[in-house]
């Protein structure tokens, strides 16, 4: 579609502006005035490739920026199993309870056109996919973690300034998904299975490090005695895991998505947490560091892919990025070599 | 010194070949063969800034690596006043008495060439730096954590191929100095005080996630329980935060740097492992992606500090990172806006 109108734009014949500002002005209105489908068609613009459709994105999203700030990021991360769905539905539907709108969004890099995302499913989150205040969207399909994490990013944008008051961002244990999530949310939830003991779970290394909150889950029936003694076992490996942005002492505590023990209670900290983050003035510093982190980021990626895209140097840099792997060479020498043939 | 000679090189006006492969010649010989004053001449050349000696460094370097590998390369960290200098002169003696050379480095990036650096500090380790076994050197003064990593992993490779087969590298807590040091060695080792349940001892986010094993020092007289108590607690936090290298558990054990105890059984447990990482290829493929990814990072660095350099360039971005931070504009559209202008 938007190929078409490219198209017919060159046959026109005319230098057409970029950006398109009839079209951002009207999803600029649309996404303020919280109209759902000007918003689904602005994220879908946002996580469009097409140069055109980016210029446009962008100057949408320069209007958007001065309205944004005040949603509540939270980031959701557990092992296949654990029940994020069950949980995030579950949550959704109690924030909403409270008088929150709800956007739930998802970095899960292994999603793609053809075989869609595992995560952000609405089936599998029916009753909060029924509700006009939840807005669920599933994972971009970009190919790399980079381009998910960006149009993310940039998505959360959009549903902050729809008037969505908190934004949860899903992910799955998939590569560096976990530290790239946190690297954009203000609260890191991670949930876990309710075994102790020598049960690992499956806990990839750095994961629980993210953590401010860890929510053993399915604390119900059976279970119930199991995820208490979980809870305590991760209380107490969390106090010699250093504290949270506010310096207060990171916890752990049992939930029931499927029961919904917990959920309010589990709410309440984090709110708690958001507010002592807001009122000294941590919030600010932290999200002010993660854009920063996110240029630098941006920035050398777009340096290096020049550098792989440039006929003349990218077989050098292959040959360096081997021998490096191979030991034959050290990366010095290989960084030196290739700089003096830019 | 070396500007003199360099001076004396402009002044005998001819094109002085570039790299020097008298001195390296002399260096390379003398490193292979154990030589300990032509080993710290060699990494006082690794260490200089100067572009003429980084071309004989890298010379000398790319000699020598193919020689390099055989060592086993552990980091240690600990809090100030945890007793690294203590443990690690007790733990040096104990590799010496088993037959090995043991070379200590230390990345500390306070160190000015004018304060000199807490670690590596013959004065705190007297016992073992008096043994012809051992060769400590201190920190490199290079004003960066990146630039000190740098030097620290070549000084490495010399040390590895005048025969220290084991080479320990320390470091405090400045910044992201235990993850560099993490990046670089074969087995973390994180030392901790006894103290246990809620001393918190300032233990920073992250560093717990690194260690392979956890030592807790000063399990001796009056500290001897609540060092085990400590012991149990790292031990049942480390069981949720992922596994080695190898698969194996992540341990937990005491130590005492001042009688010794624990020391040799400390230093039995990371030969196992090392050679659990070597039997199952671990070793390699780690050594291979570490090189791999610090090549990426010196790239990196090396093209965003072009830009910063470049005259026509510099006030964008300049402006690009104040205008994120402010969160004035999205850190894409500073990234493609710097790019245009590229």
């Amino acid at each position: 579609m938007n190929e078409g109108r490219n198209e017919s734009r060159k046959e026109e014949g005319a230098a057409q502006a970029r950006p398109d500002r009839k079209r951002v002005s009207t999803l600029y209105d649309g996404v303020l005035g919280s109209d759902r489908a000007a918003l689904a068609r602005a994220i879908t613009l946002i996580e469009s490739r097409l140069e055109s459709d980016i210029d446009d994105a962008q100057e949408l999203l320069g209007r958007l920026l001065p309205k944004t700030g005040q949603a509540l990021r939270i980031g959701i991360t557990g092992v296949p199993g654990v029940g994020k769905s069950t949980f995030i539905e579950t949550f959704g539907l109690h924030l909403i309870e409270q008088g929150h709108r709800v956007a739930v969004l998802a970095v899960d890099p292994s999603s793609s056109l053809s075989g869609g995302s595992i995560l952000g499913d609405k089936a599998r989150m029916h009753r909060l996919s029924q509700r006009s205040e939840a807005f669920i969207r599933p994972s971009p399909s970009q190919g790399s973690l980079g381009g998910v994490a960006g149009r993310t990013r940039e998505t959360m944008i959009a549903c902050e300034t729809a008037g969505y008051d908190v934004v949860l961002v899903e992910t799955v244990g998939v590569g560096q998904s976990e530290t790239t999530v946190a690297e954009m949310v203000d609260v890191f939830l991670v949930l876990m299975l309710p075994g102790a003991g020598d049960e690992l779970q499956g806990i990839k290394r750095g994961v629980l490090e993210l953590a401010d909150i860890v929510a053993v889950n399915k604390a119900d029936g059976d279970n119930k005695a199991r995820a208490t003694l979980a809870q305590t076992e991760y209380a107490s490996a969390l106090r010699y895991m250093g504290l949270r942005a506010d310096g207060s002492p990171r916890t752990a505590r049992t939930v029931s998505a499927l029961t919904g023990d917990g959920v309010p209670s589990l709410w309440k900290e984090i709110e708690s947490y958001a507010q002592s983050l807001s009122d000294g003035a941590f919030l600010e510093a932290q999200r002010r560091r993660q854009r920063t982190h996110w240029l630098r980021t941006l920035l050398e990626e777009a340096l290096l892919q020049r550098l792989r895209q440039d006929p003349d140097v990218e077989p050098r840099l292959a040959e360096a990025e081997e021998a490096v792997a191979e030991g034959k060479v050290t990366p010095l020498f290989a960084v030196r070599d290739i700089l003096r043939h830019l």
